[in-house]
């Protein structure tokens, strides 16, 4: 039709590449590595958005905004995390520009060099727990429940649209707590919610896991994970949840009174998604006609197409249309009527189709006489003749029958590709050819972990919630292993 | 009482701090001229966003996000717009840290610097346009109309919190048209939306006028503006909303091809409102007790304070109020009951007064018998006994009631303090005595501009739109003036 999208079994990159751009959620952008959001993307990450800042506050959190720019110094001062982030860094080291006197055109001048270098913030642990000093210093200023919404840099050399970008958006969640069980608990509590998220928003399976300390984030005790699987058999890790036991507040001398009148550190949380979510939705669920997105978060949930022949038809038409419209938008649905008459129906169903729009209605001059319209779903292309009468009942109910269905399919997928292993041979075997996420024993080091990334390029994702202990041996050692853990490649 | 604001009339400048910092709205960060804006002030911005998002939307605007980072050629590609920004640009010259082999900590690593440098967005028409080339090729593509929620970068060397700020959060609309007609309507069409936000939800009225060339933004035609008053009066610019002709269109060669099939650059507008919004609505209604703030944009429209002896009281308290939160809520009310039981209600009283809450209910065990509440009004600070009966419907009206008094007020004030002048004597006495806008004459040269500018920190706010023409004599120079136009001293 319209717009050329590469077969998923020719080419699952190219294909994902096709539906951003062509499906209009995101262009490339003349910055290396950055990425425009277009309309339509954007649409998706604002109803994304909204969802889980519902949530946020619902569970007791507050919107905040901390500074863009993180003094050098600060992201030194915890070990771990200047180890986990000083690679990836945009730095701004001047702070105006001039003429060049040599008639080079615009430069940067020399003279507004910063006495301390700034760096765009990767993650905002440390201008926020710096902050947090002069915010605390009661057990009654606890627990500090906070979140942003922002922007943050982490310099890539390698990106994809929405799954490895430069720059991307996230909301970052970072609370104080005056005990460590709190704290574990608002980590444990954050992770359900994310959970909660894609399997009923996004219609994405996700298994909860605690990460090794191998992939853990950089300055956490322990980061909890959400893992979802990819239609290509490869896992991508959707939101973390990180316990950062007394690291950030030792590292910027936060301290409480506890109700005994004594001095100690603070409990710390930090939790985010990104962006990134974006292309999980897209790989998770589309076909080789477009995307298809989950009722509950796609931008536009129904269109209405108009199929006539004369102007008399088409003012019939539109006047029953109306009155749905008006009706549908009543029951809460975003439904748009394109009757653009520039495109012809079949060039409309095409590029709604490339949307992932849910449902799609037509109405013809037929139709209206037979007081019925063509209703098609997206998920499964299946098509129906629906009476007029009550049709935005029956539209909500398919709604609802469309984001179960295509989050049953996306689970039975996924869990069809767990695959329990006990030997090397198959462990590799499965990767190479099944994929999906692979159960297998593991002795516990990181070396070995190391080791088996390198033969294969496959990651422990996570070691699940509630995993039944199961004595067993290291699939690459033999060693002696207590329990079975989630290996898979992954984005 | 609990916390110290100083007096408005003894130093105006420490009272605004006072109630920024002391209201909860703002705090200074570690980074030189960047804020943290706290949940209390991130609140107030996420009410003002919601209303304005919702009247761009309604104006057929979509939003959409654009990278963080323009490259520095492209800022030079328009000459006026260089000119502009050239002197506060954060510029990123590396993407790497490194640990400092002579063992200095980490330092930024020589080895990863740029081939051409980054310039943190100061505003975005350069990186929009350059992507509008790839977007826009016909007159189908046209008008674009898309909106952009960002933060921003003006290196500034003196600061304020919220109106003056290294960093701070906006909104940028681009938009792109087939005609300088359709432009210049849509640049007046987010004028009027301005305006409309400006008096109706902040309760501060504004003058819609157009700049002087000397204030334009760098790169338009046109600038177009709403200005208020502030209670010391000065002047306080809201919001611009700029007719950029076809600069933009030019500088990075976008094109299209009209219904004549012949080629043509395109017309853009920008426009923008930002957190400086915050400080305004901060110095156009506080007073020595704190903020006050209108109705529509609070975050807490009501508060209820209980009054109690004993556990017996306050249970009685309770139910009755429960059921009124309930009612309130269910009329779209904002409204908290906070019955805290570690402050007395004449320490929480101090605490809502200081920050702005517009009504506030105190409830003990004799009105509960009486069947009554006290009402207290924040902006007249008047108080009230109200029956219990039908009690929301009251607040209903109270809280419309002082969102009208906090606009008349407002008004009265600012038509008072706009003064017309013939004479330089006058002209001074008034910028120095009275204060406010001071309408003179003009001889309509940006050297007299620059002049007066010079000798009394006034500068041109703007000439009013339906300005009526009067002719006159310059107040410097005595030359010809077709109309007065509006000087003050400005934020
Ligand atoms: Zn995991
Ligand atoms: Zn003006």
């Amino acid at each position: 039709m319209s717009k050329e999208i590469t077969a998923r079994s020719e080419d699952y990159s190219q294909w994902y590449n096709d539906l951003v751009l062509k499906g209009g959620l995101a262009d490339y952008s003349a910055v290396k590595g950055c990425m425009v959001i277009k309309p339509y993307g954007f649409g998706l990450w604002e109803g994304m958005r909204d969802v889980l800042d519902k949530k946020f506050k619902d569970t007791g959190h507050q919107n905040a905004y901390f500074p863009l720019f993180i003094p050098k110094s600060f992201l030194s001062k915890e070990a771990a995390h200047i180890e986990g982030f000083a690679k990836e860094c945009a730095v701004v080291t001047h702070y105006r520009l001039k003429n060049d006197p040599n008639g080079g055109g615009v430069i940067v001048d020399p003279e507004a060099k910063l006495e301390e270098e700034l760096i765009v913030r990767p993650t905002s642990e440390t201008i926020i727990w710096n902050t947090y000093k002069s915010w605390i210093q009661s057990h009654r200023d606890l627990p500090l429940l906070i979140n942003q919404w922002a922007n943050v840099v982490r310099w890539e050399m390698r990106t994809r649209l929405f799954l490895r970008t430069a720059e991307f958006l996230w909301q970052e969640g970072h609370t104080a707590h005056a005990t460590a069980q709190e704290a574990v608990a608002e980590t444990r509590q954050m992770l359900d919610v994310y959970a909660d998220f894609a399997e009923n928003w996004m219609a994405m399976p996700v298994i909860k896991g605690v990460k090794t300390p191998n992939e853990r984030f950089a300055g956490a005790v322990d980061t909890y994970c959400i893992e979802a699987l990819m239609q290509d058999g490869k896992a991508l890790q959707a939101g973390t949840s990180h316990f950062l036991g007394q690291n950030f507040a030792k590292a910027f001398d936060v301290q409480f009174t506890n109700k005994e009148n004594k001095l100690e550190y603070v409990w710390a949380t930090s939790w985010g998604v990104s962006t990134r979510l974006i292309g999980a939705l897209v790989m998770a669920h589309s076909d080789d006609d477009g995307l298809i997105l989950p009722p509950r978060i796609a931008p536009l949930q129904v269109v209405i197409v108009p199929i006539y022949k004369n102007e008399e038809q088409k003012a019939r038409i539109d006047e029953k249309v109306n009155a749905l419209v008006a009706e549908l938008k009543q029951a809460g649905i975003r439904v748009k009527y394109d009757d653009a008459d520039h495109a012809r129906p079949g060039w409309k169903f095409a590029e709604y189709e490339l949307k992932g729009v849910p449902v799609r209605i037509a109405l013809g001059a037929r139709d209206l006489e037979n007081n019925v319209a063509e209703v098609a779903r997206r998920d499964n292309k299946t098509k129906e003749s629906l009476s007029l009468d009550g049709l935005t009942g029956a539209i909500q109910l398919l709604l609802e029958d469309i984001q179960q269905n295509m989050y049953n399919k996306a689970k039975t997928y996924r869990d069809e590709h767990i695959t329990p292993v006990d030997t090397w041979e198959e462990f590799v075997a499965t990767l190479d050819g099944k994929a999906g996420f692979v159960a297998a024993h593991w002795d516990g080091t990181p070396e070995t972990e190391e080791a088996i990334k390198e033969k294969t390029k496959a990651t422990i994702r996570c070691i699940p919630l509630n995993n039944p202990q199961s004595p067993g041996q290291c699939i690459l050692t033999g060693k002696p292993s207590k329990e079975r853990v989630l290996f898979a490649r992954a984005y």
